[in-house]
């Protein structure tokens, strides 16, 4: 572990491009197993499931673990069969955040619950994350079990703390991060670090992967958090203002009732408690989060994590790994603009 | 391994009070866990657990891992934290099923979805089965994860099977055994198997232990369905008719419309999709089933598995342990009276 950063002097924007590219080939094994890890006898399971995963997501966590052990030059397979675990436990989390949510749209395309209704999507979520956990098992480190279990119990957690707050216009930034930490910042921690554990990595290369994935995951969120108030359902692939109508208390709102005056607060006190998701309130909410530079600043945070990411990398060797794992963050944190 | 099954001769009804009493010591220790486990920094999730889990359930799961354990003169501490893991896996699926049935009621008194709505439901059961796995992997016994995340997965995919095979009146016996093989059988099997792993005795034990709980539970189910069509709310704790009423195609049903004539397939027709929903159709129903003999044939079927696993027992020795597991499963069989 010794190497500076090397500031990237790149053309154009930053692109997940460079990362997608190194992991393509270690990804078709992944791929591999996820597909034949989503049968079942029961044909609405590998539909249903099969409709989510082969959807256009982008693999974001599993791309990570296999980002991760090519930066610490891991030569074994032992990666693919986690990172489809991985893999797993995210897709039962959107299949169950989407009932929770009542959403109808993901990745631009209906969700499972509209499609097969709620309890199917239930179940089959159940069904993923136990198959992620015999994935798991099959690998047999008690070391990545007792991550990945850990990381499923905090996502749960921060998505019973996320449940609670909706609706709660006095939800406080720190509390805001406790959510985006669990419920999104968890997953991606543990996703890289495992990478570190399969190659028998020392704990501060564990740790120094753990964090480029959480500081990455807390500023993808935020600035997920933040398009919601920028974007429409075609940019984003998700209903806009599903955040709003749902009285979401995201950091947007957090900053612009902060900064609000008494019209303003009247208004987000409504509109959190779900009296206003008319088209006219949520250009409303975006007019306010706009002229009180709620979303600039959620973005300035996201920025800041993001930084955290990169800075986290700074002992590993510079090479393609690790420039596409720098990449992946300024994508991350520039996909708002 | 060398014993004979002897015929008891007991006064009074079968009962569970000897396997209560065999575990009482064991069953503190594990409640400890439980309750320590489910805590958490977000409130929603003790209050929620806890209504669910203190409210009067039989802990029937878990007493089975330490009924085995006794059986087995297992002298260690594991099976505590084991059966914990069991009782939160089984909450977990108890959450789940209320929200996919809709359910207000479960052991007479109000379920969870009713109270804290279905979105919390769903999460907490995420949380509690996170947890059961990170008790799992404390333990650090690879072959208990493998059995019990197998047992999850196979608990999830029977739980889909039955929501597909739901208002379906063609649905078969055999694929009723398959359904209630998986949603209930599986952990029943787990938790007496996994007994016999932390007890390290041969795979033969391992393999009459897990005969002893399929048995044993698909008998349990067997019973809990008839009792459906032979009860009211008041004496199993659950809404009377709720299987009618979801359309549920458990045996008693697929008896009755096997043996019915075409008035009586007609009304089961109309009544699984969906028609025929009032306290008369409940009522004719249950005129129905009794006519055809339905209800006493379940539980004749119930009876045989419940032999079955009494039969598993016949290579243990003779003593308390096994007195009170089979008098467990003649209890099982004989609730419907």
């Amino acid at each position: 572990m010794a190497a500076t950063v090397t500031p990237l002097r790149r053309k154009g924007p930053p692109s997940l491009d460079p990362m997608i590219g190194l992991v393509a080939a270690d990804m078709n094994q992944v791929n591999s197993v996820i597909l034949a890890r989503m049968q079942s006898d029961v044909p609405l399971i590998p539909e249903l499931a099969g409709h989510l995963i082969a959807g256009g997501g982008k693999r974001m966590r599993p791309m990570l673990t296999l980002a991760c052990a090519r930066l610490l030059d891991y030569q074994g397979t032992r990666h693919h069969k986690l990172a489809a675990a991985v893999e797993f436990i995210h897709t039962a989390t959107l299949l169950h955040d989407d009932v929770v949510d009542g959403s109808g749209l993901r990745r631009g395309r209906r969700t499972a619950n509209i499609i097969w209704g709620n309890s199917a999507s239930v179940l089959v979520g159940d069904f993923l994350f136990s198959r992620s956990f015999e994935l798991m098992v099959e690998d047999g480190s008690l070391r990545v079990l007792r991550i990945l279990s850990n990381a499923s119990a905090v996502i749960a957690e921060g998505e019973v703390n996320q449940l609670t707050a909706q609706r709660r216009i006095e939800t406080s930034e720190e509390r805001y991060l406790d959510i985006i930490g669990a419920k999104t910042a968890a997953l991606f921690a543990a996703a890289c670090k495992i990478a570190a554990v399969v190659a028998e990595r020392s704990e501060t290369e564990e740790a120094a992967l753990d964090a480029y994935g959480r500081n990455l995951g807390i500023a993808f969120q935020l600035v997920d958090d933040a398009i919601d108030y920028v974007s429409d359902a075609g940019t984003m692939g998700k209903d806009a203002g599903d955040d709003f109508r749902e009285g979401k208390m995201t950091l947007p709102v957090i900053l612009a009732y902060a900064r609000g005056d008494a019209a303003a607060r009247a208004f987000w006190k409504d509109a959190i408690a779900g009296h206003r998701t008319s088209d006219e309130d949520f250009a409303e909410a975006i007019r306010l989060v706009q002229a009180s530079r709620s979303v600039d600043d959620t973005l300035a945070r996201a920025r800041h994590y993001g930084q955290r990411a990169i800075d986290a990398l700074g002992g590993f060797a510079t090479g393609a790994a690790k420039d596409a794992m720098i990449e992946a963050v300024e994508f991350a944190v520039a996909r708002a603009y």
